[in-house]
């Protein structure tokens, strides 16, 4: 198997038993990077010399016996709004279009530290907000990989690295994993904490990350948490899992395509020994996408008012938007929006005292047909809003062959748990499908 | 030594050695509040009967063996914004006049399991905001206790009742310990959970207690935290501290009365062996009132809106004049607010580098001459915003027989260690005075 395809675990393990080096891993993505990279516009910024540099020092580590453990030599994307010291950092946004960081943001410090090689920065939409970003989608070109952490979604699917970092404040993270064919993640709420992340909504914003298995995901957690008191991998062995779904709001907003899908999806872990029940939503989820919206634009206006000020001509119009209407909101209404929060997160602790996890689709459509827009994160931006573990696993595709996710729902800081639930779940779906290589697409 | 005068720390060695009961310790309080009360209307609602009850099972657990802890048979009182299930808890308003919450407030309940016995609630300012209660300051009755915690301290000050609950969210807790001169403390923010403590502004609100000596502060706080982890008495012997005095803002704001008191005691800690160094406040420190205002109003707002729409007339003059402006505040201004304290938090913890503790007058002046205002909590403010710990220690009096306090500021979660630097102070300043008797009072 060509090395780009290897999944965190395996390449792990031929590098600790020297069967491959970081060098050779790092140059069978630049390979592929240099093939793909034309067509699909993953990338802002690569590294190439510094990725190289990186891995080579890595390769002398692992022969000199020493290991950093589970990502040594693993080549990563980070998300164009992550600072990466001395590797210009743009944010999406002719603002920051020359900006150099002069240190790492949390997250890609501890990525370096347990040994993963940058390879570079990620296409996002504008400030990770809405307005697109080139980024095509690896299984069809003519469709988005979806946003805001487009690029790193699309390198992940594409072979491109095996992982890489993004950020959801509504739906970011989920939505273009379930776009793009892979596992997404984004954990409890400052989990992997946000220091040196441009914020967008600081109150809704997590890091999060693209992997193509679910072991790969709890390998990366592992490295980019504090991790003492909590071994993510290998993930614990569990009896077929107790799962509620919410029909209501969800099978209202899905086109068919997704709704047959996760009806099916379902239907399989059933068959397979899963006991899913149908749950209802607490009262105040009627009203959670308002609140979400409110608190969004609030925070953006907060955080872009000064450059909104001077410069807003440099603004695209989704951002634009939210921050003239944010600067309009009045706090009783944005304290209103952060009260209802706070509800929903007690009352959804009721609904979910007797399930493992949550299901609903990932999204309330496959990927969209052109680039326009990144896609509807309305199935998201509730668990962003109460700061919920959530994972997404691919669970089929449609008859246009676009990817459906299917998305779960832990429950606070039950990392672990909802580890086990989405590889149960991923054992059960066997989607071994990836998109086709660029030779064969139209 | 009449029993009412006892600290908690003698009175539970006597009780833990059966040479006083619960309910002889409680029969003398209760003889005291009969006899000052008409006085000092330092109290709501009192439960004789349900504190008799209670003093006499907790007499028959000590007759059996069964001692709870250094709390055990120590009556308490509970500022009126404490919910206590089946205790009537007015907020010091008249539109919550006659309810009865049906669940303790988490302090509230800790406290019972520790042993504690309710004597009763006393009195607030309305919602623990600046309209005064009727409450009369010991030292001199025609002089206010300090607000919003007004009864609670108040009853400890004069030997009503050993310690007692209050809130502090601009200066409620510090400025009324330091106008009655007793031991006042705030810990780190949320380290007490504010559960069933009727909100103010719940970014600011803390619980924080009053009593007579430090060595008492370090069991209360033990017996209200979950403290599986902390012990925080006995107290660490400390050498002599590093203390970061502040002049600047302070000294400009300071009378003269407690200018010179707040000198003449750092003097003496000087000579013990103190380190006193001045410290300089961060650029942040200029906007930080301004910062407390914009937050306390727009939350404040957000807590009583509806109230307010329907029954206006009911609220009094300050409160009435701080929801009306906290309905008018942008989101945008909220929210720059909020950050500034975040920044604030950062140049403090620098500041703080290199001493223990800073120091700082508890409050502008001393207890002011009539009941209108309640005094001012600018000194105490930027400590309720940053969420550090703080306590307050008697140093001295005036010539007109007030009391001064000495606010010593601690790190964050630091309490350990404040309580070391605060019983190294109160040991150096050797406050023995306490308020002349009713009869001796003109």
């Amino acid at each position: 198997m060509a090395a780009y395809k290897l999944t965190i675990g395996d390449a792990s393990r031929l590098i600790a038993s020297g069967e491959l080096t970081p060098s050779e891993l790092l140059k069978s993505l630049l390979d592929r990077i240099e093939r793909l990279e034309p067509s699909l516009e993953a990338w802002v910024t690569l590294d190439i010399e510094g990725a190289r540099a990186t891995a080579e020092d890595l390769t002398s580590e692992i022969e000199k016996g020493v290991s950093r453990g589970p990502l040594h030599g693993i080549p990563v994307g980070v998300k164009d709004i992550f600072y990466t010291a001395g590797l210009k950092t743009t944010m999406g946004s002719p603002i920051y279009r020359d900006f150099i960081p002069s240190r790492d943001a949390v997250s890609v410090a501890r990525f370096r530290d347990a040994g993963a090689v940058i390879i570079g920065k990620t296409e996002t939409t504008e400030f990770a907000l809405a307005d697109p970003a080139p980024t095509r989608n690896p299984w069809n070109l003519e469709h988005t990989p979806g946003g805001s952490s487009s690029g790193s979604a699309a390198a992940v699917s594409s072979g491109m690295c095996p992982t890489a970092l993004g950020t959801q404040t509504g739906g970011s993270v989920i939505r273009p994993a379930s776009f793009c064919g892979i596992v997404g993640m984004k954990p409890t709420r400052d989990l992997i904490r946000r220091g040196g992340v441009y914020p967008l909504s600081w109150s809704l914003d997590h890091v999060g990350f693209f992997t193509r298995c679910v072991d790969d995901a709890a390998m990366v957690l592992g490295a980019l948490t504090d991790g003492d008191h909590l071994d993510y991998h290998p993930i614990d062995r569990l009896e077929p899992p107790r799962l509620g779904m919410l029909r209501g709001y969800f099978q209202e907003n899905a086109d068919e395509n997704v709704w047959d899908g996760f009806e099916a999806a379902t239907m399989s872990l059933r068959d397979a020994g899963a006991r899913v029940e149908e749950v209802s939503l607490p009262s105040t989820f009627k009203l959670i996408h308002a609140a979400h919206r409110v608190i969004l634009a609030s925070e953006a206006a907060s955080v872009h008012e000064e450059n909104f000020k001077e410069r807003m001509t440099d603004y695209r119009v989704n951002l634009r938007g939210l921050v003239a209407s944010g600067l309009l909101v009045p706090a009783s209404e944005y304290l209103r929006a952060r009260r209802l929060g706070g509800r929903f997160v007690e009352e959804l602790e009721a609904v979910m005292r007797d399930v493992d996890c949550l299901i609903v689709p990932s999204a309330p459509t496959p990927a969209l047909r052109g680039l326009e827009s990144t896609g509807d994160p309305a199935f998201n931006a509730p668990w962003s809003l109460s700061g919920y573990p959530v994972m997404t696993v691919p669970s089929g595709i449609t008859e246009d062959e676009l990817p459906l996710g299917f998305q779960i729902i832990g429950k606070l800081h039950g990392e672990k748990h909802l580890f086990g639930v989405a590889k149960w779940c991923e054992g059960v779906f066997s989607f071994e499908n990836a998109p086709r290589e660029p030779s064969e697409m139209a």
